[in-house]
């Protein structure tokens, strides 16, 4: 019998190591906010995602010229004009351009994994799209959660049961994989109100005293775009 | 106001770092079966058990005459007399023993975090047990699971949620910790019936395999005994 491709979920990036060698497919989710970021601004016309992973490099390259933009702790990094607000993206103020970005989790896990063969980014934003194009694939597939701190983080979880979920029930796929089990409950006990489920948690109590709800309310909302971010060299892309 | 305690959930040794230092008091879990036996085997009557992490420690203390379990990948390693089989551990064959004691995940968590000050045994089995006891000891609590080779294990952090559940609606505990809150939903989704939740899990299909259903139905069912197994220097005692 011809092994189906796996599904797995990892659900930081410090644990990524474990589970690097078997993959050449990688879905890297940082549901508040990298990922949404970086989906809603290639939908809006951005050229180039180069994701950075300290301050350093960033402010490396805004001395270039390049447009820049840097989070740490949910907020705008002091002399930097960009965030990682998807909001702040709507627009075509950047069509054509090449965008800088570091978070404090998102990058960090963009960069861990970047020297697997097919990187892509993901969130609730382009779910469906995702799904369809990893099923297109038919490789086996390691969502990599962006976590908080290296620290297990809901909302990233949910979101990987939600592409699990779907890739699982075309039975195109397999798991054998307890975190992958645990993302799809958490996500079928979420699906119904994300909002509210995710009300407890940690990152969203700390986005919301900084005013982020709507933000927040964005971020959860399935399918508002079809880009699939993946890796090119150094930088992302529009597949 | 007084900050209450808090109670958060740690999925496997290698992110134990991470929490190490917020934390005098840590229950490690791993149901199937390490901490599950220690408790078994404290009920019936063992004096002491040495966790050690390593064949060739158990070797050194076999050749020194104690009697040493020792399990590798759900099996007893060959060489020795008993493995981590809880229901091996329901007579008084070892009563006023001291028992050694190496496994694939537990131990390994146990020495892990053999430095904080209440290191404490936890499963299903002495469930409100060890919850009334860390219900008077009114400290923050860790709660540690052993995983499976480092990876998220599912029993395990449903007994994490089980544990967590009950601390938290005394009102005496707080959590600000996606972990908790995940365990928390994974436990209340899995209590009506555990075996059934977790037939999907790696580690059931593992132990399957090998016919040990009969040791994890017995692993699953919660209250079977009030022992909760303390570290006391390098050995475990009964409290």
């Amino acid at each position: 019998m011809i092994e189906k491709p796996k599904v797995e979920v990892c659900f930081t990036p410090n644990m990524f190591p474990l589970y690097a060698e078997d993959f050449e497919v990688v879905v890297v989710i940082d549901v508040l906010r990298a990922t949404s970021a970086i989906c809603t601004a290639f939908h809006y016309g951005v050229d180039k995602i180069i994701p950075v992973s300290t301050l350093d490099q960033a402010i490396e390259y805004k001395d270039k010229g390049y447009y820049v933009a840097a989070e740490r702790k949910g907020k705008i990094v002091s002399g930097f004009e960009f965030g990682n607000s998807p909001l702040s993206y709507t627009n075509d103020k950047l069509k054509d351009q090449t965008l800088v970005l570091t978070t404090t989790n998102g990058t960090k896990a963009i960069n861990m994994a970047k020297d697997i063969e097919h990187l892509l980014i993901g969130s609730f934003l382009n779910l469906d799209a995702i799904c369809n194009y990893l099923i297109e694939l038919n490789k086996s597939v390691l969502i990599l959660g962006s976590g908080w701190e290296n620290k297990f983080c809901l909302e990233d979880s949910i979101c990987a049961g939600a592409i699990s979920e779907q890739l699982l029930k075309t039975n195109k796929f397999e798991s054998n994989n307890d975190s992958t089990i645990a993302a799809k409950y958490l996500f079928l006990s979420a699906k119904s109100n994300y909002f509210g489920y995710l009300k407890a948690s940690s990152h969203r109590k700390r986005l919301k005293k900084l005013n982020l709800n709507e933000d927040i309310k964005y971020c959860l909302t399935p399918n508002q775009t079809d880009v699939i971010p993946v890796r090119e060299d150094y930088y992302l892309k529009k597949l």
